[in-house]
């Protein structure tokens, strides 16, 4: 293998010759040996896409050359076709605040533009990574700036992944409202409703979780491009910040707007605790509606088995026959990385000090990777499971008939400690609320089997009672 | 003592003949015999609220008569106006979903209304705590609606309580606008800054916060009230529902609105998760800023310096004249808590089952404690603290000037590489950057001085270009 | 009332005149005027234990007068008695790393010991609140010392507690281990146990729990005793170091040891997050093991039901008849509690700085809070629930005949595939496995019934092989 | 391309003609096709070594040919050997409680032991994946005890790293014993200290952390293997239980001991939440003091500057010339990552339901990532910063001297009230202790001396007395 020398402020390094990432990079790797993923490729290729818009205004401004802009803006597109990948390897839990990653991408840009214009990788005089590429920016501005954008971008997608998920669910509503079933809390049989009810409290449980979404991509458009190293806008003209906000709002079609005070931006991570904390509460209705699937298709002999999920793989090494709740099982899951993530925002953005947060390599990657999970993980479980839930009625009416659950309907009419007598003797004397009712001349059989109508008591109102 | 006998469906009990509470409130005493508070009593307080808003409206649909709903509506002023608060006395980790609270509330209101209409407490034939004080209410829709009645109005004081804190600092940025700098990342001297764009930084993430919060209350205004045990309303009647959530928006004063799909609400508690987060980025905002403070105050002598907190009380039993930062450790205490609640209120929202969230009083316990010790906290922090803070200007200019910050301020006239090797000599003859400038011959003295003027490199631009 | 006033570095301040805290209390208490419980009454009694010990040592030192020495001794004694509960009255979240609470303790037991001397309150001539009192001493040692000590006796009780719900847990393996029952893995039909297997497992990890806080009390002996403001030991002379850890011992019969490196534990607060995570551990079993309790026994009718628990309160205010499984709820919440806290103290830990932690106060709040929580939870849970559970035998067999658990059983006599065909047709047909077994000649009458008898299969060996 | 076609109780699969895995896999692969990574491979090696360990018994048990058993273990071996492991590739996140991991490996195993002996994939006539493979097992065995394998041997690499961490900051303890500085508690100039024993305080914290994490080895030792589906040993003759438990220790060379009560090990995920709570300890440690050093090391100018960091990379692309504390920011990442990793192991665990936890796959990839990440960072963290570390000794004198840190060496002499006025004194004046001391006429000059020499002050004892 043949190596170039690449120089920096602490000495010297050889590179591999066909390497497009430079000496900052190398020592990254260095540094940054885990075993862990790199950095996320889709804030890499914001970080590209923010050097094209970069180079674009400085070449416009002749800060730059336009050539030498062409190329750079050339050689990060190709960036973000994927055409570098494997070069922009630095590890996702870098120290720096993503200084390596920044550096990463305008070693590549600058080495592939170099060669653009007909020179030697490593031949900085022709377009050098910093002077260059970076002109006019920071770490510190362009790295929050690319998570923003990210992080917009799969919010997105999210935000319509829970659409179709809250629309699964309303069609399940739709589907099953004509079945009676016995509602429970806190497990125990408590009162009638129908079996298209409880998918619509997830449905709106879900667009609730839309709404949050969507609307917090606001929040996220505030950006501190040209802010530099702490904010303040040291080496970025006002003319570059104007026009770089406004390329950046045309390559990318998101509203984009520059913070009036990017010194905050630069330092604060709260919004990022405020993105994680709504995927946190989406992440808990995840939780709870995907237990409730379980519970409710659980058997099929020994179980509640009022619902039937789709059966997507054999279940087990030993056990013949048995098929288990795994998507269910997958989104949950999902939802519990989600929060734990949510922790790793939450204690990193608590500990950004005066200027800057040194932390904001596992902000981006923690947030990233929730948006991305639960993208994927609602996508999954809309497809994969709620799309093909059934209800088995016949299982629905065996639990509620044999229940109390319309104790609850007679006690306006007869008082609760009158409706408590009765319910405990129908338990002990294994009948039924109407047989206590009749046998205890409490009501006739005519207006017992008006009184318990099980459609009337998953209404409003006071059963019996106009 | 004299006791008087009370049943329910379990058997009897004895009860103090002095108290207004009764059997299951008794039950609930014995059960939940922790070392830990009472239900919170602005929770207490609310249910009370409502329980004279059922009172009200079942006297005008006659479904009780006038001299009950008087005395039952009495009653409840009275737990209202705090006579009542040592009756009012169940452990706030109690089982059940609340309805240990809200029977303590029924059977102490019931109690006093049968006082007030010449009784004997435990006479329940004259009012009764389940079918008249209790009258078309369930736990499960008059506990959530007292939860977020109760956090809203805490979430109002907060607010503002936030807007101040947000105001100081602004003052303070106003204040210092013209004491120049050092600007820190990774702790390392970066750039020169304004110590008044500090706290400036400060304020908006504050207002971010003040906003958040403040836009959050909309989310709660929604109540299932009238949607009794599971949301589908049963033995509530339409007109008592549509009665009863005006009486609360006249009660209150807030714009509460009737969910339309009140087993939503029941069940699913996203909404207190999602609160919870948006205090919980307050509070990293919180603990990154205190932490600053402290840093930024640290000394007197072998510390940064550059700012004075307000002495609050004597810091150390063995050191003597020491004085501490207490006020921020006690935000910062305040926050972390927050941050641990919003953990207590992530679990107990994903642990809900079916048509019920049975950790409910859980998640009232924690979030109304969030709101009160972030509404207290604030306020303390502003007042005793924020309010008083110098800046120490000599210091301010001392760590300023024996630092590279200005190396910035020339990378775009000579290079990045070159200000590298600028910045390193300094650093190495111990010698300013300006005098290398000179020594080196890279610009006059009159040109470097024109460039290094710091006051101009805390503004967005090239230092020495218009 | 008439007052006295007390004087300190930061100016003067008026005392009410009975009380026994002084000037540095009640700058604590303007200070830390959160809507927070006071610091733990159990911390401060160890503080008084500590004040007790060192005034004994002080005093065969002759760094203190015998009757000076003999009143701080016995005021001590009074506040460890509960006598000045009331006095003792700092906010939990205070800052300053317990000072005040230090002197809270320091000041009462001054005015106390000056009462007893014949002197007025306030008069520090005869006894000063730092000079006599908190003599040798800082806040930084015996902060740190009183949690450990108020620490180790909670164990003690929580691991007696534990000890005893493990052992209920074995009398209901005992009880019910001739009960057939279905095992289910996902909730989904598994294999055949016995009803007893499940508490025997609860009880096993309960047993690891117990051991686990059993012998993490090693790690709390260790104190920093004598190591005061940072850990070197200044003006806390070598003979008092010994002595006090000599007279520490015998006062609380613990092994305490003095650290061999005082400034380690004065800094570093992993200890307090290693036992609290073992607490966490602890947690999840018990979080595990409620809602296998509740889950058994949800029903009556539409549910599991194959066990039954006792009924401890009526569960509903509208659905008569309704009782809920409030114990487990209420141990669920506890743990829950108990991890939150655990997030507080993890945060809390990683915040020290430099030679101090400076929150301990929220660590002390937290682990205090949490062991005593389970403590108290842990004894309930096994007095008021487990102690009374029952197993329906009839509902078991019923849930475990249905099923197709057996067809485990022949896996390794006609191998996996045929197996999944064989309890697939079974579910298909609605038969037993012993009917396909026999219809499809795959085996004798005989045969099957040998092979798919329950109770062999909960026993490690294939069924039907010797 | 060219296909094989597969066959499960669900249906038919087509798979490519070269792939060694099979139809379990292919649909696991359609089921969680979530962005993330895949199983573990390390998990996924110490499954192989079960199946040869499982085809060795049963082999010698004559439960499988020679022949069969031979190739089965040689196929396992060349999983170990990474031969295979771009067919190992089902998602990390995957539901069914590792099932499909499992199958994944009999798949691939037995496609290749297939092809051992002479047979083409998919002849499953010649290699069963369960049957054969899997005999004797379940998921619900293997996995956990793979798992625990992992587990361990990661344990013993990561004590060894914190053993060489410990030592290298002891290092430091002696290297930097001569030189005196400022002790600070929250942040404010306290007493003096030796630059050494900050490292020393350091080394203990970490000497605790090895030895935890040394210890609990122990409680992972507890296999369940031989459980199978629920722990009762269906289809697992004793012994095949007892054999493979010795096979596994002679193969791993770890005290692994089989479980007396298999059941409790395969329900309760407690001991994962042990493991993964003693590495969050370890994790506050490695947080707080990567944060000391950050601030020891702050500067070069503005800052605290009493210590050195080695310069790993430029630190900047606006900023020439600044060098960042990137290991520290990078091990404090980690740490964070590893408490994250801790909510996901503790919700996880606590949601185990009945005779299973289904979420065992997310547990395992969690505490496999943290102990991946400890082990990693610590060694960086050790060899490319602390290793390197310098102390500055005129910037600590300078610290120190002009600070006030000496008044509590005066204390015990003239009181804590006349002592604080003198500090108070002394920074109002700007002189020294020792002058105020002088010109007050408190001691003389030569008491005054020998009272303040720093060196004494920073052992235990009264300065100035013997």
């Amino acid at each position: 293998m043949s190596f170039r020398t690449e120089q920096d402020m602490l000495g010297q390094y050889d590179i591999e010759e066909d390497r497009y990432y430079g000496i900052n990079t190398k020592r990254a790797l260095e540094n940054f040996k885990l075993e862990y993923h790199n950095t996320n490729i889709k804030l890499i290729k914001e970080l590209a896409l923010i050097k094209k818009a970069a180079a674009t205004v400085n070449g416009k401004l002749m800060y730059l050359d336009e050539d030498k802009a062409k190329a750079i803006a050339q050689a990060s597109e190709e960036v973000i076709a994927g055409k570098f990948n494997e070069e922009l390897c630095t590890n996702a839990l870098q120290g720096g605040a993503g200084t390596s990653a920044n550096m990463n991408v305008n070693e590549v840009i600058a080495n592939r533009a170099i060669e653009l214009l007909g020179g030697k990788k490593g031949d900085y005089s022709l377009v050098h990574p910093l002077n260059d590429v970076n002109m006019c920016q920071s770490t510190n501005d362009v790295y929050p700036t690319a998570l923003r954008i990210a992080a917009i971008k799969l919010i997105r997608q999210l935000s319509e992944e829970l659409a179709k998920l809250q629309q699964r669910f309303q069609e399940k509503e739709q589907q099953f409202n004509h079945i009676i079933k016995l509602g429970r809390t806190e497990l125990m049989d408590a009162v009638p409703m129908l079996a298209g009810q409880g998918f619509g409290a997830y449905a709106k449980a879900l667009e609730r979780d839309r709404w949050r979404i969507y609307k917090v991509e606001e929040r996220l458009r505030q950006i501190n491009i040209g802010g530099t190293a702490i904010g303040t806008g040291l080496n970025a003209p006002l003319k570059y910040i104007y026009m770089i906000t406004e390329e950046l709002q045309d390559l990318t079609g998101l509203g984009l707007a520059r913070s009036d005070y990017p010194m905050d931006i630069t330092q604060n991570a709260d919004v990022f605790v405020e993105v994680s904390g709504l995927l946190k509460a989406c992440s808990t209705n995840l939780i709870k509606i995907s237990a409730d699937l379980r519970l409710l298709a659980s058997g099929p002999a020994g179980g509640i088995g009022e619902i039937k999920l789709p059966q997507m793989q054999a279940g087990s090494t030993i056990m013949p026959g048995k098929v288990n709740p795994v998507i269910t099982e997958m989104i949950t899951q999902v939802a519990i990385k989600v929060i734990a993530n949510d922790q790793a925002i939450t204690m990193a953005a608590s500990m950004g000090q005066l200027e800057l947060n040194a932390f904001m390599p596992l902000i981006a990657d923690s947030l990233l990777q929730s948006l991305q999970l639960l993208k994927d993980g609602v996508t999954i479980f809309g497809e994969k499971c709620v799309e093909h839930i059934d209800v088995d009625k016949e299982e629905c009416e065996r639990n509620l008939i044999g229940s109390t659950a319309l104790a609850a309907a007679i006690v306006q009419h007869i008082g609760y400690d009158k409706a408590s007598y009765v319910a405990k003797k129908a338990i002990e004397d294994g009948v039924s609320i109407k047989e206590v009712l009749i046998n205890e001349r409490l009501f006739t059989p005519e207006e017992a089997e008006q009184l318990l109508n099980p459609f009337e008591v998953t209404k409003p109102g006071i059963p019996g009672r106009s």
